[in-house]
């Protein structure tokens, strides 16, 4: 690397697949931040810029500061560097905004490094940024947006992150609704506890689910994307829920549900032009009631983060 | 197939690996019933010989004649069977004893009419078996006695069996310590609701362990092999559990907890050579405490129930 500045693509994510909550995600390349890195002689960390969202410049409020100063306290590193945010991910929006930014800040200062540090080592770095955004140091946006494809976090302390392999015809539908949920709120909503019998239910699908990716088996792959722990609660926060669900699989989808804490919700189908459908259908509920929202179709982009120049 | 009498081997089993309680079941070669199925003229279910157990002999009373009696509602054969048992696994030892002679006598009868019914129908019949045995039709040991290696019960209703890929190094180590626990006294203990937490750090672990299967990744397999809902509460039964456990994953198992409701303890190891040691190792301890116990040390069996003669 003898560059000294790079631009780079921080994807969106969907964490909280269906069955895998607090687990699973996946990362997009319809969607994502772009983020320029410089490298520069001046030790430190400072945030030069901000567009498209009114976010705060100083490093200690900002999601990539903190998640960059996490870095920089573990790197030999004598420099500074600076970083300019231009975010494309609306915040509150269910697919990673905040993790993009966590992601993109540590990705970027490790490319221009040379790379010292594992993807693995990223991920916990990035983990201070999502504590910042949401109270918690999770890792099931982070680590799809840095290992790129779908991902498991088998667990967070210590920290391990499984690679799950994803099928070449697997497209994912989002629908941003423009409404606002905040992830403090919907993690408050949830109940502690739960029965065994959802407990096995649940378990049984992200087992099945893993065997499905792993099998290319779209049929399983749909069988197994069911939530019975936390949908039937946070849904209730999103209206149209129930409609938007099933218009996605009336139009052919494999399963649906809630993407992150919402309240996007987000569709898995089995080729693009089944996935297009699902988006159309999925829109014209919101649409029917007057309300905005926004939608993408992406593939699962299997890269990650990924320099654009 | 011209043969009107088979002989057939039902193998062991073990069913709630680890985090995979009630949905995760894998078959042994070591360790297994035999079985004679005859097709005869007189229709009708005879249990004519019962060798090794003193188990009932009426249809209605035994696992065999309840799974064989369902599987002959189900068919429109209009002769009869005869079935012999010679039990080799022992009654409550907890490695699918019930299983073998529920998912033997389908299996062979299904095999005598040239196989009108699917493997999957076929664990639907035995599990008719498994609800006289132990009060619940579960079908985590019927469903790896019949597919053979790694199996997955997504679902019980409607039913759902995912057949896992079993990495070709992977042994297994059974200590059967001669003490009763009955299923049904081992399922009253469970506690009906778990901890959310608990929840996520399960299926978390079983995602992974299915990952770790079909990758044969040896360590994922390792740190995935974690039960943090129902060991913790069923292995105060089984007196020396937690210093077998020790023991085996001292002695280089990569994991190491109860074979269904117990009394069994089952490890697994990469290779034949630790598996063997590890089994020595639990041994040891049931040796020093001056109880009787049965050790096994077994390949998994990926065929499952096999014709002998």
């Amino acid at each position: 690397m003898t560059q000294d500045s790079i631009k780079i693509f921080c994807p969106a994510t969907i964490a909280n697949i269906s069955c895998g909550f607090d687990v699973l995600g996946l990362a997009l390349s319809a969607v994502g931040d772009e983020m320029v890195i410089k490298k520069v002689p001046i030790p430190g960390l400072r945030i030069t810029k901000i567009i498209g969202l009114d976010l705060p410049k100083e490093v200690e409020n900002n999601v990539a500061g903190v998640a960059g100063l996490a870095f920089m306290e573990a790197s030999t590193y004598k420099g500074g560097f600076e970083i300019e945010i231009y975010k494309k991910i609306k915040a509150g929006s269910g697919i990673g905004s905040s993790a993009a930014s966590a992601a993109g800040a540590v990705w970027g200062m490790n490319a221009l490094l040379d790379a010292p540090f594992s993807k693995r080592e990223l991920v916990q770095f990035a983990m201070a940024g999502e504590k910042l955004a949401s109270g918690v140091a999770h890792a099931d946006n982070v680590a799809p947006a840095i290992y790129g494809g779908f991902t498991l976090v088998r667990s967070t302390d210590p920290l391990d992150i499984i690679p799950i392999h994803a099928p070449k015809e697997l497209y994912a539908s989002i629908i941003h609704p423009h409404i606002e949920i905040k992830t403090s709120d919907s993690r408050k909503i949830l109940k502690t506890s739960i029965s065994l019998a959802d407990g096995i239910k649940q378990w049984g699908n992200v087992g099945a689910l893993v065997a499905g990716l792993f099998q290319e088996d779209y049929d399983l792959i749909g069988r197994s994307l069911v939530d019975h722990i936390v949908e039937p609660i946070r849904s209730i926060l999103i209206p149209g829920f129930d409609e938007v669900k099933q218009e996605a699989l009336n139009a052919g989808a494999l399963g649906c549900g809630i993407s992150g804490s919402g309240p996007s919700i987000f569709a898995l189908s089995k080729g693009l032009a089944t996935a297009t459908r699902v988006t159309q259908a999925m829109s014209n509920v919101f649409v029917k009631m007057d309300l905005s929202y926004d939608p993408y179709v992406s593939e699962i982009n299997t890269k990650g983060i990924q320099i654009i120049s």
